[in-house]
């Protein structure tokens, strides 16, 4: 199968790279690194063992690039206002359109933009950055976990998971919408608290009242679930993030790291959705909608 | 009556030096203003004229001072752990403890600090600061709200008001609890979202999201203080104070001069307590809870 990979950052260029590694055919979309790129290729330093793709499929436009049977999508959702320039060009009657994005509600407005597309859901469990021109720094973890949104097309969705799996990704083919608010349960209070609080995620739980009450804020993510029909994941999930993010070293989540270095933050996706979403179903997430309000106060 | 006045600044500072001024006999506790005040006396700039105690009647010990008739605390209740050594000189049996102070719940720890004594619950409607040495700034409003918490001796009381009154300050005689869940309307949000907003009133209001959420958490006060028994504040009191704040000046609540200027702020009185009564009486204050505890995360 053909790739593509539009948003070559953090995400997309890792998975991406890890495919194409694994003997995949990937066409690269580049913005600011396209010259670079093009030069040195792309690189890839894991805590797996670096890596480095010579021969990148590299472009700057997708109207150069071929139609495919996978689009990655990598981008913040902050710039999915751009999919409907860069993404029909890509597309043939049959490709999947994996989103590997945060939040809850992005499938939904994706799918609303291309009606007839197969939509994935791609949630990733890693910790990378792009630090430099061309380079994708992979610190730890790495596996990704996939759920089918809109695909009828099933034989291609389990090759495209195949096609992770022996490159060296590992995959869980997952139901969407437990998988997004699953993460949520995660994503909501520490995105936020550490924006509004100006710190990482270690500082939060050193101090025991608020280690509590970003437990309480897991509970209302896990009770929103709930009230959304989301009933498979138990509040003990709470107490195993709380522990799990204990055992990680001191992280900056990603909204951390766009509001520090001036960038949009992915409030809607992140805050503004499933709090509306929850509220559509006759649950008010109020700690999370303070928190959204203080994030746009703070975007202002 | 003799009065005396402990903590002699913005609040203590003005309705002493009213009284003072009504010709009645009151004796002021300073701490660094003490030199200062005995050499130039006492001075308030006031939006209702200015005026001057020349011979102010100025102790820097209590211990010192005669015994009173009442005692107006206006210390913040950061420092109600320094009553027991400052108090017990100055009281006789029937003297009155006027309490103006901050938050919900003051009144219960200073009578169990203080058996026996006559409680009365002050609530300052003022913006005033102490902005230099023996000089009360003030600037609006100054009106006194004083509810009956633990007086026996209704007489006194009652003298007590006609004091304020007769000295030119505008007295309501009002039921203390339901005054302090009234007055908590206002202060809890408004002091803790300009801290943790880094903001002024203004700003927040400025925002349509962020009134919501400030009327929102207003309508979480209200429904506390229906909890707790309080039953006479309708929702629209919640409008009332918005409207009323959009009438304001742009305005630094105490809480976030105190957080400006390194001081300690008053977060037991105003969250921790209130939302603990609240969850007594089977009220989660969730929005209020997470306010404590982001103060608290700043305050560390």
């Amino acid at each position: 199968m053909k790739y593509a990979v539009i948003g070559t950052g953090a995400i997309g260029g890792y998975y991406g790279a890890m495919l194409a590694r694994g003997g995949h055919e990937v066409h690269f979309l580049f913005h600011n690194d396209y010259d670079y790129v093009c030069q040195h290729g792309l690189h890839v330093k894991s805590c797996n063992g670096d890596f480095h793709i010579d021969d990148v499929k590299a472009y700057n436009s997708t109207l150069e690039m071929p139609k495919v049977d996978v689009v990655i999508v990598g981008l913040k959702t902050t710039n999915n206002a751009l999919l409907p320039s860069l993404l029909p060009s890509l597309l043939k009657e049959d490709t999947i359109v994996l989103l590997i994005q945060n939040g809850i509600g992005v499938e939904d407005d994706v799918q609303a933009m291309f009606p007839g597309v197969q939509l994935a859901a791609g949630l990733a469990f890693i910790c990378s950055a792009k630090t430099e021109p061309g380079v994708v720094n992979h610190q730890f973890y790495g596996s990704i976990n996939i759920g089918n949104y809109s695909c009828r097309d099933i034989k291609r969705y389990e090759m495209m998971l195949a096609d992770f799996e022996d490159s060296g990704v590992s995959v869980r083919n997952v139901e969407y919408n437990e998988a997004r608010w699953r993460k949520a349960v995660w994503n909501m209070p520490f995105n936020g608290m550490t924006v509004v609080m100006n710190t990482q995620t270690s500082n939060l739980l050193s101090v025991p009242e608020m280690r509590r009450i970003v437990h309480n804020q897991m509970l209302e993510v896990i009770h929103a679930a709930w009230a959304c029909g989301v009933e498979n994941i138990s509040e003990n999930f709470a107490d195993a993030m709380i522990k799990s993010t204990l055992d990680m070293v001191p992280y900056s989540p990603s909204m951390k790291l766009d509001f520090d270095f001036h960038r949009p933050m992915e409030i809607n996706y992140l805050y503004t959705r499933p709090v509306q979403i929850a509220h559509n179903h006759g649950f008010i997430m109020h700690q999370m909608q303070m928190l959204e309000v203080q994030l746009k106060f703070l975007a202002r």
